[in-house]
């Protein structure tokens, strides 16, 4: 049971179409669409179809939708181009990780080789 | 149904205790270990206790493992205390990514402020 969009939530409005995005992958369970501000060349956001604010804030009704999100990140990379030449899938929790919005989201990442060690 | 362990890989060998490493959660269905090279105070690999490659060799039949390893990456960030300064969660899939070991495993990465564009 997903749970409800948060009206003062931006990915929410997102999902619900309420705000214009690049939407590039749409299911019952999650939306994707372009990164505003992409880090790379391929910069995808991932995110549930309803409020969840981090990784903390899900639990064990969550596994099957967390599962759902990593299989659609793989996907979506199918869909770019970016399956085989690689892709990197990243989510940020709280301070230390710079999460700015505070719905849970992922970030797919790729189109070119990437660093992984300048974290 | 768990996939079997691969006897070649050097991740099913740590997650069978054939190999040394230090081991800091283990459950039924994952293993979690210290990366060998830190490149964060603190940096864990999670993986499955079976021998998958990457999210790309992942399919619905993995959607609840793969939603227990990001649920098992919240539970060790607490247990790491670094659940509220913040963490982040890495799969790398293929050589964009820089993947080097193929078995499918999750960074959790934390300890101190990261950063994001650099990637």
């Amino acid at each position: 049971m997903m749970r409800q969009f948060d009206q003062d939530c931006i990915f929410c409005k997102i999902a619900k179409g309420d705000i214009p995005s690049k939407i590039v992958y749409q299911d019952e369970f999650v939306t994707a669409f372009e990164d505003l501000s992409p880090v790379t060349p391929v910069h995808i956001l991932i995110i549930p179809n309803g409020h969840y604010r981090d990784l903390n804030d899900c639990g064990e009704d969550e596994a099957g939708l967390l599962g759902h999100i990593l299989l659609s990140a793989a996907k979506i990379a199918k869909i770019q181009g970016i399956s085989d030449s690689g892709y990197r899938v990243v989510a940020n929790d709280g301070p230390d990780a710079g999460q700015t919005v505070f719905h849970l989201h992922f970030h797919l990442l790729g189109g070119r080789p990437m660093n992984f060690r300048s974290q």
